[in-house]
């Protein structure tokens, strides 16, 4: 059990649930629906990531002691909402996209049902997670695909403040890069961690020949070092003289990459190291990683764009309110109306359609009901989206922990070969599928 | 004392530390500095945030038997560097800028001084914090300047991840909001909240009146209506006349605002509501803000452009070895020397200079020696800009917790002052004072 998360939350979630528990409406049945209006950032494709984490941090939204004192003392809500919140626990059902998943504009992505005041204190948790998560494992996606089969390290944690920093990595990690520098997300999410030295390292050292040395010293012949603090050409030498021909691996964090990478491959090689590998560090973003695939580089080093979105820091998903149970004790789907910024009603269905299994669009059957959403008729090659994520305020386990962030790795590599090749160019375009919405047969 | 905050950190802090406990440099006396090499996104100033919050986190900053138990299964360090680490405390001295001042290109923001082993390994933590929560100040900063007197909330939890979202609050008050929807903020950091509805409220209720009479019940007429959710105009009119004309205020979240705003003004006023106050808050940053000046608008609530920095998610702040002992235990100023990336080696004393109480240069004094840095001579109007915030493991009180955050919003209200009038601007430009580099006489 963690740190209560439940103060993590917009105070006007809590003033409803005030207002809410007064006037009778709190214990209406409700459908909250989280999903993005857009890709921001002409984007081709957004991918889900943060479910795992919320699923963590929704048992960890309770009110202790700590937190009912904070509220009372302060007036946030009335007495009779802070003994509601007392026993507090969601009892709800969360179905939606497994993590790695990717959407599109209206994929459902998560569908909370409950009451209205179990549900509606969840939305600034469910968003803040979801919308940073995501944005930084679709700008990560990007860079994977640009990077092909070299490894791509995520190294951002300085640019991202300390625990971002922590989702930040596993994000980038389920996305398809191979490691984080962050040892948090190594302990907590079993992301395999790299690093060797910085700047600092050779600096602190009466010459670079030394700093060298005593790292090889330290970590063997297979370390990398970083052979960019004084000049690079004499940092390569001493490299080779200091390790020997059979040096693991050198290091590039400043300069012209391309034009530099390829000057220290030829002079490796004519030192007699062609089995040193270069990795290369430098304000690295997904262009720049494609702009390299001709260059003899190894291996990538990301730091300040993928922790950052690359442009696009949050997802701007929205939880919306989309149907919830009326006077009469029927179902009432409800949609916010006026100007920019509209949506749909009613609980959602999500089917992927594919032909020769290629995707060709995102099918959002809309329920006319509540209960009851039929799969779309006649496409026996579409994919089903959503799978239950909490029953009754049990969470399951497959998408917890570790064993969690391996699953949805894995499934986001598998479910973005689905997609058409020209999902995967870098350019700013419109999403590569259309989200069709059908109107179910009740 | 919070959770071991030991491991947001990079692995090869980690891994430098057990090379330099294994060749004796990790007692070497060192001095980092962290900094800025520019101003991203042409901001003409930078505010300091999050000194406060890394203070307490430096404190936190221990290995406790799970972090060491990590470090060891996963053999990220020696078992000599585990035992090590094991009594880590950092006693070394930190000094720098107060939160809430303003920075520029090469300003020495925090200058940490101790063994390599104590020093190397916070780079990671206090990075991570001064960069975010400096790139969030630095844009709240503008916006505060852009609202003027009226009220400026931040809401912008849901668009920042859950923990980086009460950082972002804390630093958007530092720079002169005036509130925020974030709980938690509210909580362990004294700031005043506030909020009200969302559209899920109105679409809770079986009509727009149901909803806009419950929550008049509740939180009483001063309270504000969100207006917005099925058409304004109708919305306007049921709000007054539900509440009477001595309705706190509406809420527009859509829409194009200057023209909503004027025509909700007047319908107001039509209706006798002269004192309804009208808050916006659908997607501003500084400009739309700005171009707000004119309108008949009493309150701004920003969200996303505030906790995202508004283009500049992060101060791309370097944390770098300046000076160091040397073999004969004599001083030695060091500096990376490589292309794109050099940096001034020495440690340095900062003063702000001042003409008729208007900042004219920032001043930074480089020591030729290590221990002494003069004063700049014959600039009596020169303010210090450095103050010692850790002394020999000790953090200085004043600069924790909510008294913390209320000092460093009134030392950055005072210190924007001294701006000359076209650093207030909003359009990209060089950074509104040269930073001048003055070697002092040792």
């Amino acid at each position: 059990m963690g740190m209560s998360t439940a103060l993590l939350t917009d105070r006007y979630e809590l003033t409803m649930l005030d207002a809410a528990l007064r006037d009778g409406t709190a214990s209406r049945r409700c459908v909250f629906e989280l999903f993005g209006r857009r890709l921001p950032g002409g984007r081709r494709f957004g991918v889900v990531a943060g479910t795992g984490r919320l699923l963590s941090e929704i048992a960890d939204f309770r009110f202790d002691d700590a937190e009912l004192a904070y509220l009372r003392d302060n007036d946030i809500v009335s007495p009779a909402t802070v003994r509601y919140l007392e026993g507090y626990r969601f009892g709800g059902t969360i179905s939606g996209y497994r993590e790695g998943e990717l959407y599109f504009p209206g994929s459902p992505i998560l569908t909370v049902e409950g009451t209205f005041a179990e549900a509606v204190i969840l939305e600034t948790l469910a968003l803040s997670i979801l919308n940073h998560d995501s944005a930084v494992a679709t700008a990560a996606a990007r860079m994977s695909i640009a990077a092909g089969d070299r490894p791509l390290a995520e190294m951002g944690s300085r640019r991202a403040a300390e625990r971002s920093a922590v989702a930040a990595a596993r994000a980038a990690y389920i996305a398809g890069f191979s490691a984080t520098s962050n040892l948090e997300a190594g302990r907590s999410w079993g992301i395999p961690t790299m690093g060797t030295a910085a700047h600092a390292w050779t600096l602190l050292h009466d010459s670079e020949e030394d700093a060298f040395r005593s790292q090889i010293d330290a970590l063997g012949t297979d370390t990398t070092l970083l052979v960019d603090t004084y000049d690079i050409r004499q940092g390569v030498e001493t490299a080779i003289r200091v390790a020997g021909t059979g040096l693991g691996g050198v290091r590039l964090d400043s300069g012209d990459l391309p034009t530099v990478a390829a000057s220290v491959r030829r002079q490796l090689d004519e030192l007699g190291a062609t089995e040193t590998k270069i990795t290369v560090t430098s304000d690295l973003d997904e262009f720049a990683i494609a702009a390299l695939a001709a260059s003899p580089v190894d291996a990538y080093g990301v730091g300040t764009s993928v922790v950052t979105g690359s442009g696009t820091p949050t997802a701007g998903m929205v939880y919306k309110l989309v149907a919830r149970q009326g006077v009469d004790g029927g179902w009432v789907p409800v949609a916010k109306a006026s100007t920019s910024k509209a949506s749909i009603g009613g609980r959602k269905a999500a089917f992927r359609r594919r032909a020769d299994g290629v995707a060709t669009a995102e099918v959002v059957a809309v329920a006319d009901g509540f209960d009851e959403v039929d799969p779309p008729s006649a496409h026996p090659d579409a994919r089903p989206l959503q799978t239950v994520l909490v029953d009754h305020g049990d969470a399951d386990a497959a998408h917890l922990g570790a064993d969690g962030v391996t699953a949805a790795r894995a499934h986001h590599l598998r479910v973005r070969e689905e997609l058409p090749v020209m999902a995967l160019a870098l350019s700013r375009a419109d999403p590569a599928l259309p989200t069709v919405y059908e109107v179910s047969e009740a």
